[in-house]
């Protein structure tokens, strides 16, 4: 490897293990795609240059609760219960949705989370 | 139970049980939410009325390739190499995301379908 290129993969790498989010975001991306983190780290490299990575770690605050909530959305089948038969309020889907997000940050695990949070869209058709 | 209640709720029960979705969406969603299809017929039946239950069923066929998706993104965590990391780009994105809509639309299970569309992103940012 050219040695101008073998310091910039350096550099690139240690942007990429000095983010926050490395525990919170890529090493759970790379299991759920089935590669190593390594792999994944070189995928980023590969489609990232110096600025995106560091750009990226700013973003990563207000990236993460949005992402979750989407996920969470998708997760306790909001598209179908708020979103199309409209039995779950926008409010309330959000109300749930930004407490459970919290928890997650907080470190909960998010299974654990999505589990209560079912409960809570079962409570709450309950009433 | 009052008359006209106990024949209000029969007419909603066949509305419900006469729907394509019942099998693609009630059934399924009652397992997810961790109850019984007749509990969550039952909260169908309570908080929408006859026109709502019945104007539901038109909604189905733009509904469900919008929610699938939607989880889609989510399971595929498109939210972040799409959406925040931009390394997938909308268009691929979409792409990929409507080819797997159609293969479960035509009957192929979710989770099969999912691990495919994991390698198809994989693949695509290992080029």
């Amino acid at each position: 490897m050219d040695e101008d290129k073998e310091l910039l993969e350096k550099m690139k790498l240690r942007i990429l293990r000095s983010f926050k989010w490395k525990n919170d975001v890529v090493s759970p991306l790379a299991i759920e795609l089935g590669i190593t983190k390594e792999e994944f780290e070189k995928i980023l490299m590969d489609h990232l240059d110096m600025s995106s990575l560091e750009s990226l770690h700013s973003t990563f605050e207000s990236a993460r609760p949005r992402c979750l909530s989407k996920r969470l959305h998708a997760d306790l089948r909001l598209c179908w219960l708020c979103d199309v038969m409209e039995i779950v309020t926008v409010d309330e889907a959000n109300r749930i949705k930004m407490s459970l997000v919290k928890e997650i940050i907080d470190g909960k695990e998010y299974e654990k989370v999505l589990e209560d949070g079912k409960k809570q869209i079962v409570d709450l058709l309950s009433i």
